[in-house]
C-alpha cells in the first residue's frame, strides 16, 4: 500500500450518497433494501445536518440519527458518517456572526446557502470540536459506521476569506512564518509602492485596492495561509475523531478545491481521498465553458490529479443524473450509457470505490435539478438501471481493485507554482493552457500519465519512476526543488522545462541572476530575453528537424551553452533563427528546454522524439475520440477503452485479450458501443 | 361594464402628462390653449411634486397648485391628480433614513432619482397617508380633477426590496402565513443544507449568500409579499382618497411591472388602469435586447397583458418622441408614422385613453432626452402635428369606445408560476420561450389571444368564452385550479398544456408523485423522464403527421394512457418514436399534451389542428408583418390593420367593408402606408 | 517661450526614472556610471518613497537619499525629485482612515496598492504639506536637483472621489459657487424628481442611486469640483516648494489624466508639463482596445493634447520595455525598432525632454512585468542598445529643441463639454466618435493639427493663429465663447460646427430657444429637429457635390437661412433631400456646420474643400501608414517621417532635404526600414 494512504478498498465497492432527514421515515426501509438490491453497499449520509444533532444551542440529540442507522445495521448497510460543519445552523451564525466569511469588498457571507463561514472564528472551531466529539462519543463504534466524511467539499464555492478572524489568523501565521516585520517587509518588497509595514494591526488580508491589484508576494503567502487554515481545520475534526472511532473505520474528505494543499491534508489528517466527479458539466447550457477541451472526457483530467493525491481512491459523488441549481446550471440529462461511462471513467482512473450522489434527487432547497438515481416519484427508472448493469460490470472487474495506474511519464507540479499563477497572470496564461496542451496529447495519442508534486519531503524515488518528467513551467523555483531534479537528471531522467523557468525565488520575487535561473546548469540555456506571442503578428512557429512546431503564447529567447543541442529554431519575427527547443546531457540523464508554452501538437512531437508516445501501439490501435488507461497488478494488465462519442468507434485489438465484461477471448476489430467501455484483460 | 374595473372611457379620450412645476408660469396658459387646440382634453400631473406641498416637514402649502388648477378650470382642461410619492423629498429621506430602500448586498439607494423608498418604513407610511390626506381634503373635489394617479409606475426600476422595514415586515407576513416556524420551516424545506429556523429574528428577506443562491420557497414567498407590499401601499393611498374624492373621479396608477400581482392591485384598489407604452426602445442603441422578437411590435404582448388586468384600460403615457436618459438609453427619433402607429397599436388593443408623455422635453435632470411631443423651443413641429393626425381618426373612432378585443384563445398564466420562473432557471428558460413563441404565432398568423391569470377567484366563465387555453407551463399547480381545468375541459374546451407540467406544490417543492402530478388525470400522461434539449446535439424534431414539427429547448419523455391518442411523436435522440405530443378525451372537452415548450412554429401548428388558425381569413388575407387585432360592440366588428414596417404593405379586403378613416367602402387590394394603420368596420 | 511654460529645455535630453530604495546600494554607482555612458544625464527619483523619509509619524530621516544624491552630485547626474504623496504610509492610513478614497458605494480603497487617498482630507493635506516643506527645507539647494514632480500622475487610475471628505469639500465648493440653496436647486434643476434641497446637510457628491443615474448638473458641477480638488492638492505642493527650491528648478507633474483641468493646473502650478507615453498597450493581450483605432499610431493624438497643455513637454516616462502588472495587462516585448520609433513620436510632436520607464524592471510588487530598460538580471540588452541609438539621434537633432509644432488646423476644445460627455451618453457618443474620426484623418492624410482648449482667460490669439477650427460639438456654449467664436470669424476664420451644437447652457440645461442655440447667429441655421441614425436602417449619406459624404451616428435636421449655402443635402431616411453641410458668411469669415459627426472620411472631405488637407504634398509624397510631423524654428523646418509598421515603406521627397540621421541630402525615393523614423531638414 502506498505511503500516501492508510485505508484501501478491497473490493470494489458501489455507494450513494443518502439524506434520511429528507425523507419520511416511512420511506427509510425501501430505500435501503431498493439499494442493497441495486448493489449499493455503503451509504454517506449526515454531512448537511447539524440541527438534526443540536437543534438549539448545546442541546444534544442523537434519536433521529440512532433510529436510522440501526435499520441500517440491520439491512446490513454501511455507512459513511458526515461532519455537519459545512452548514453552520440558523442559531449558530446568527448569534455568532463572527464565524460568517465575508467577501474582499467586506460584505458578509450570509446564512442561507452553505459553506457561509470561516476557518479561523475561535468559536467556530470550539463549536465544531465539540458536535464532532459528541458524534465520535456517540457514534464511533457504531457497527454500521465504517468511514467518517470530514465536513463536505472543503474549499468547495468559496475559498478565499476575508473575515476579522481570518485577518487575525494571518498575521498569526506570517509571525511564525518570518518573525518581524523587518523580514516580511523584505520578503513582500513592501518598498514597492510605499508598502511597508510597521506594525502588526497595519497587515491584513488581501483587501480592496483602488485597482484592484494587492501585492502579489503577500497574496502568494495569503494562499499558503488559506490552505494551511483549510487543513487546520479539518485536522481539528480528525484529531478529535480518531480518539473515537472503531479500528479499521477510515476518516475521509470528499471533492478536491483550490487553494488547498491536498496532497497535505490526505497525508496529515486522512486515510484516504475521495473525489467527487461531475462530467455533465460539460454539457451545461449556461457553462459551456466547464467543458472546454475534450469535453466530459476532461474530467480525466482531474482524475489524474487525484490520483497523485491518493492512488487507490474513491469518488464519494459520482455523478448520476443532470445537475442543476434552482437558480443556475441548466444541464441535459445524461445519455443512456453515459452513466455507466463516467463511473468507468473513475474507475479506470484508479477509483476502486464509486458512490452516486444522490439516492433520490432532492425535493425541495437549490438543488432540485441535481438529479440523483431516483427521481421525485422513486420509481425505478433508466439510471437505475444502468446503475445496476454498472454493478455487474464492476463485480466482474473485483480483480482489478488496488491495481495501480500505469504511466508514461509524469507531469510536475507544485502548490508554489500553482498559487503563483492564481496571482500572476503573466505565470498563469502559459500554464493553464501548456497543462491543457499536455493532457490533451496525452488523451488523444493514448500515452497516460501521471501526476507528480513536489512536496517538502518529495525523494528521488517519487521522480525516478517516471522515465521522463514534464515540469512546464516551474517559474518559482527553490533549492531543494532544483537539487531533487538534479538527481533525478542525474539517475537517467529525463526533464523536460518550458519557457519562464527559474525567475522567482520562494516569495515570488523576481531574481536578478540570468533566466532560467537555478535550473540554468540544468537547461545549460541563458534566457536575456522573453515576449509573449504578439496579437498583431501570425502565430509563431519552429523548425523542429523536418517538421514545424508549435511556439504558442510565449517564447524566451534562448542562448544554447556549448554544450547543449538545439532540437528546434524560431522560423519567425525578430528572433528567426534562435533556439527554441534545446538538449542538454546532465548526468545519465538529459534536459530539454522547451523556450515556448506545451500545445496539443508541440507535446506530441516531444513525446515522439523520447519515445514514449502511444506506448501500447503494439496492443491496441484507437481512434482519437477513445481513451485508453491502464491499470495492473500481479503483473496482469487491463486496458481500459472508453468511447465519449454518440457513434459506435471501432479499435483494432492486436494481441489476443479477454473482455472482462464478456469473458471471451477478443482480437482483431472490436467495437465499443456508443458511450460503451470495454475493459480487456492482458 | 366587466367587473374587473369600475370606471371605464365613454369616448375616445386623449391626454398628455404636463409639469407645471418645470416651466415659468408665463407659459401655462399658452400651453394649455395649445393642448386643447390639438384635441389633448386630460393632463397627468403632480406626480414627482411633493416638495411643492409640503416643502418642509409639515408645512403645507397648495397655492401653486392652486392656481394651475384654477387656470386648468378655466381654459376646460380635466386633470389627473397624482400622488407625488414616488420620489421624498430630501428632507424626509436625510431626516428618516430608513425609509430607504437598499439593494441585497446591504447597499442604501440614496436620494437622487425616484423610487428610492422601501413600502414597509412605518414612517413612510404615515408620511404617505398624511400628504395623501392633505391633498384628499384639499383637492378632492376640484371640478378640473377627474382622476387620481396612484404614486408612479409602482415597482418599476426597483422591484425588490432589502431594507430593515423589509425584514421586519416579511417576518409578519410569514407569521401570518405560517403561525409557527415549524411550518414555515416545512414549507420552505429548511432542513435541505440546515438552513432549519429556530427564532423569528433568524428570518430575512433574501440576503446574499455565498454563491448568490436563495432558498427558493423563501424566496417564492418574497416576491408574494413584495406583491403585497405593494398592494398595501397602494390600497393606503386609495383608501384615504375614496373618502375625499368627487363622485366619478376615477382612481388609477400607470405601468405594469413585476413583482406585482397587478389583478389584485386592479381589483382591490383601482377603478380603471393604465399602461406607459414606449415601443421604441425596440429602437435603442444601447439595448437592442429590448426590442427582442418583433421590434415595437412586440409591444403589442404587454398590450395583451394589460387587457387581462382591464379589458378597458388606458395608456397614461404613450411614446411621443425618442426616448433616452442622460446617462444611458440613446434612441433614434420616431419616424413620420411611427408615434401614430404605437398609438393605434395601443387602441386596437382595448384602450380608450390615450396620453402622450410628455408635452414638452424636459430641460433639465435625468430626462431630457426622453422626448416630448414638443421639444425644447416649444415651436410647432413635426409630432406635435402627428399627434393632431392621431386625435382626428381617434375621433372618428368613438363608436369604438368600450368595444371589446376579440380572442382566438386565451394564454393561461397566475402569478405562482410567473414568480417561480424568477426564482427557477430551469422553469424560466422555457416559459420565456414559450410565452414569447406563442405570442410570434398569433401575431405573424392573425389569431389573436386574451391572456387570463388564474387567480384565487377565478371562476369558470373566466374561462369557458374561450374554446382553446394554453397553460404552457404550469410547473406548480394547486387542487383549486387544477379543479377549475377540469371543469372547464368537462363543459367542452380544449387545454393545452406543455412540458414541466405539474411538478412542484404550492410552495415550489417537487411533489413525489408522477408527472404531470395533479394535472395527470386530465393528460392521461405519465412523464418518468425528462431532459433539457442538449447543446452537443442538433435540434430536436418530432413527426406530426406529414409534418415535421419543433421540440426545442426541454423534453418530456411521456407515456400515453390507453385512452389517449399519441399525435405526435420525436424523431430523435434516445426517445425517438416516444410521444411528444397526445391528445386526452375529457368530459366534453380535450387535453393536448405537448412534451416540449412552445414555439412560433409548433404553436401555429396546434392552432391549425385545433382550426383556430386565422379565424378572419375570410374577411381579410395579410402579410406576416401586418397586425390584425379585432374590437367588437353590439353586433360591430373593427378590424384593425397595422404596419410597422417602413415600406407599404399590401393586403387584401375579401367582404366589402367601411374605412373609418376616409368613410368609404373598401375591397379587395389595399394598401397600407409605411407606418400606416387602417381600421375597416364591418 | 510660451506664458504657458515657465521652463524650457535648451537641449535634447535623455533621462530615466530609478528607485535608489528598490536595489542594494552596492549597485547604485553602476547603475549612474552606466546611464551616463548611455547618454542619460537626468534621473527622476523618490514619488513613492515616503517611508524612506518618514518611516513612522513625525519621525524624519533623510540619511538614505542623502548617500545616493551625493553620488549623483559626484557623477555628475541630474535629480528630478518627486514628492511622495502618491503613496501614503501605512502607518498614516492606519491612523487616519479618513484620508482613504471611497467607490461611490462606499467601499474603502484600502492600503496596498497606490492613489488610495482623497485631495480633501485635512489631515492628509496637513501631513503632505509637511512631508513637502520637510523635502524643501531639507533638498531645496541641493545641486544635483534640477526639477521637482509633484505626486506621480495626478488622477490616475481613481479619479472620482467619494469620501466624506469630498462631500465635505464639495458643499464648500457649491457655497462659494451658487451662495444660496436656492440657486443651486436653480442650476441643478432640482425640481426634476422632487431633489430639491432644503438643507447643505442634504447635499452630497455623486452616491449610488437606485438606477444608477444622477442629477446631470449635480454630476458636472461634481467634475469640475474634482479638477478643482486635485489643483489645489497640487498647489499647496508647489506653492511650499516655491519657498525653498533653487533659481532655475523647475517644478512639474507627469501624466495626463481625466476629471482634471490640465491647462490650468498648468499655468497656476508648474513650470513645465510632461507626459508618460506608454503605446504599446495598443499591443495588450487582454486590452486590446486600449489600440483601437491606430494602435500606436494613437499616442499621437494624446500628444496632440499635451501639446496644447504645454507646446514643448517633456516625457517622464518614456516606454522603455513590456508593459504589464501581475494580476492584469500581458504585453509583447516591443520589436527591435519600436522604442525608438516611440521616442521619435514624442519628440516628433514636441518633446524636448525623454525620460524612459525605468532603468531597471522591478523585481518585486504589482510591477514586475513593466519592464525597464535593463531587466532582472541587470546585463546590457537589445533595449539598452536601442536606447543609446535613440540617444545618438536625439543629439543630433538639438537644432531642432524649442522648435514649434507646424499645424493645419486646430480641433477646438473645452473642459465643460469634457465633462459633459462623461455626464452625457448621447453628447458622449458624437463627441469621441467625431474627436477620432478628425485624429484619423489627420494622421492618414498628413493634415497636422494642434488642440485649444477654450478657457476662461482664452484669447483671439490663440485662435487666431489658426485659418480653420473645427469645434466638433460644443453642446454646452457659453456667451463669452459665443463671442471669441464670432471674433475669431470676423477676423477671417473658418469655423466649423458640428451636429449637436449649442443646446445646453452652462449648467447643462438645455436652452428654451431654436438649436443652435447662441451658435444660430454664427451658422445661420436652424436645428428644429434631430435624431440618432437608426440601427434599423442602413447608414445615412449625404450628397456633397458629386461625392458622397458619410452623415454617421447623429443627424441634426436644419434649415438654412437666406444667406446661406447648402453644401450638402441627406440622401436617406424621411430628411432625404434637407441640408447636411452649410456655409455661412461671417465678417470675414466663414463659418460650417455639419449636421452630424465627423468621420475619418467626412473630415477629409472638409479639409479638402478649405483648402488645407495634405499642406506638405509638394514637398514628399507618403503612404497613409506613415506618420508626418513637421516641427519649425528660425525659419526651418523638419519633417519627421514615422513608420509604424513591420514592413519598410517607401516615400518621396519631392525637394532636395536634409537627413538629420546620416547628414546626405535626400530626394526622391527613400526608404523607412520597419519601424523607422527620419527627420529631414529643410
Amino acid at each position: 500500500m502506498n505511503s500516501k494512504q492508510t485505508f484501501q478498498w478491497n473490493e470494489m465497492t458501489m455507494g450513494t450518497c443518502y439524506y434520511p432527514e429528507h425523507w419520511d421515515k416511512s420511506m427509510w426501509k425501501s430505500d435501503l433494501e431498493r439499494m442493497l438490491e441495486a448493489g449499493i453497499s455503503t451509504i454517506r449520509i449526515a454531512e448537511f445536518a447539524w440541527s438534526k444533532f443540536e437543534p438549539l444551542e448545546g442541546e444534544f440529540t442523537f434519536a433521529f440519527f440512532d433510529e436510522f442507522l440501526e435499520l441500517c445495521r440491520k439491512t446490513g448497510m454501511k455507512v459513511i458518517m458526515g461532519t455537519p460543519t459545512a452548514t453552520p445552523p440558523a442559531w449558530l451564525t446568527s448569534k455568532y456572526p463572527e464565524v460568517l466569511n465575508r467577501r474582499i469588498d467586506g460584505t458578509v457571507m450570509e446564512h442561507g446557502g452553505r459553506r457561509h463561514y470561516n476557518y479561523n472564528a475561535p468559536i467556530y472551531q470550539e463549536l465544531c470540536a465539540r458536535i464532532v466529539t459528541k458524534l465520535g462519543e456517540h457514534y464511533g463504534q457504531h457497527p454500521a459506521i465504517v468511514g467518517w466524511q470530514i465536513d463536505n467539499e472543503i474549499n468547495c464555492e468559496v475559498n478565499v476569506f476575508y473575515s476579522a478572524a481570518d485577518t487575525a489568523a494571518f498575521r498569526k501565521f506570517l509571525q511564525d512564518t518570518y518573525g518581524t516585520l523587518e523580514e516580511l517587509n523584505q520578503a513582500w518588497g513592501t518598498t514597492f509602492w510605499n508598502q511597508t509595514y510597521t506594525d502588526w494591526e497595519q497587515v491584513f488580508v488581501p483587501r480592496h485596492t483602488p485597482s484592484g491589484n494587492v501585492n502579489p508576494h503577500l497574496e502568494l503567502d495569503y494562499y499558503r495561509f488559506v490552505s494551511e487554515s483549510a487543513i487546520r481545520f479539518c485536522r481539528l475534526q480528525t484529531d478529535i475523531l480518531r480518539r473515537y472511532v472503531r479500528k479499521g473505520v477510515y476518516i475521509t474528505t470528499n471533492g478536491m478545491f483550490g487553494n488547498l494543499d491536498n496532497h497535505k491534508m490526505e497525508k496529515e489528517c486522512l486515510d484516504v481521498y475521495t473525489y467527487d466527479s461531475y462530467p455533465s458539466f460539460a454539457y451545461g447550457l449556461d457553462s459551456p465553458s466547464d467543458g472546454e477541451g475534450l469535453g466530459d472526457r476532461q474530467w480525466s483530467r482531474n482524475l489524474n490529479e487525484v490520483r497523485s493525491i491518493c492512488p487507490h481512491f474513491g469518488i464519494m459523488e459520482q455523478q448520476s443524473g443532470a445537475n442543476g441549481w434552482n437558480n443556475r446550471m441548466e444541464g441535459p440529462a445524461p445519455r443512456p450509457g453515459q452513466l455507466k461511462l463516467w463511473s468507468m471513467q473513475s474507475l479506470a482512473h484508479g477509483a476502486d470505490y464509486i458512490s452516486y450522489f444522490r439516492w433520490r434527487t432532492c425535493t425541495m432547497g437549490t438543488e432540485i435539478y441535481w438529479h440523483g438515481i431516483l427521481d421525485y416519484d422513486s420509481r425505478d427508472n433508466r439510471k437505475l438501471a444502468e446503475v445496476k448493469e454498472f454493478r455487474a460490470l464492476q463485480k466482474k472487474l473485483n480483480p482489478i481493485c488496488g491495481a495501480d495506474y500505469e504511466a508514461a511519464f509524469a507531469v510536475v507540479k507544485d502548490y508554489d507554482n500553482e498559487w503563483d499563477c492564481t496571482v500572476d497572470a503573466w505565470h498563469r496564461r502559459v500554464s493553464y493552457a501548456s497543462e491543457q496542451g499536455i493532457f490533451e496529447a496525452s488523451e488523444l495519442y493514448h500515452t497516460p500519465y501521471d501526476v507528480v508534486y513536489l512536496q517538502k519531503d518529495s525523494e528521488l524515488s517519487d521522480l525516478a519512476k517516471y522515465p521522463v518528467l514534464i515540469y512546464p513551467h516551474p517559474s518559482l523555483i527553490r533549492e531543494e526543488q532544483t537539487a531533487l531534479l538534479k538527481a533525478y537528471t542525474e539517475q537517467g531522467g529525463t526533464l523536460i522545462l518550458g519557457c519562464r523557468s527559474g525567475y522567482k525565488d520562494e516569495n515570488g520575487q523576481c531574481v536578478q541572476i540570468p533566466q532560467p535561473g537555478l535550473l540554468a546548469e540544468l537547461t545549460g540555456t541563458d534566457v536575456p530575453e522573453w515576449t509573449f506571442t504578439s496579437l498583431a503578428e501570425p502565430p509563431v512557429f519552429g523548425s523542429f528537424g523536418e517538421e514545424k512546431m508549435e511556439a504558442p503564447i510565449f517564447n524566451d529567447l534562448m542562448k544554447a551553452g556549448t554544450d547543449v543541442k538545439v532540437l528546434a529554431t524560431y522560423d519567425a519575427t525578430f528572433y528567426a533563427g534562435t533556439p527554441m527547443l534545446t538538449e542538454h546531457a546532465y548526468g545519465r540523464g538529459k534536459v530539454l528546454h522547451l523556450g515556448t508554452s506545451f500545445s496539443r501538437s508541440n507535446t506530441r512531437q516531444l513525446l515522439q522524439y523520447l519515445g514514449i508516445l502511444e506506448p501500447y501501439a503494439d496492443m491496441v490501435e484507437l481512434p482519437e475520440n477513445v481513451e485508453l488507461s491502464v491499470r495492473s497488478k500481479d503483473g496482469k494488465q487491463w486496458l481500459f477503452l472508453l468511447n465519449y462519442t454518440s457513434t459506435a468507434q471501432t479499435v483494432t485489438i492486436k494481441k489476443p485479450m479477454t473482455c472482462m465484461d464478456c469473458g471471451k477471448t477478443v482480437e482483431g476489430t472490436f467495437t465499443l458501443e456508443p458511450y460503451g467501455a470495454a475493459v480487456l484483460e492482458c
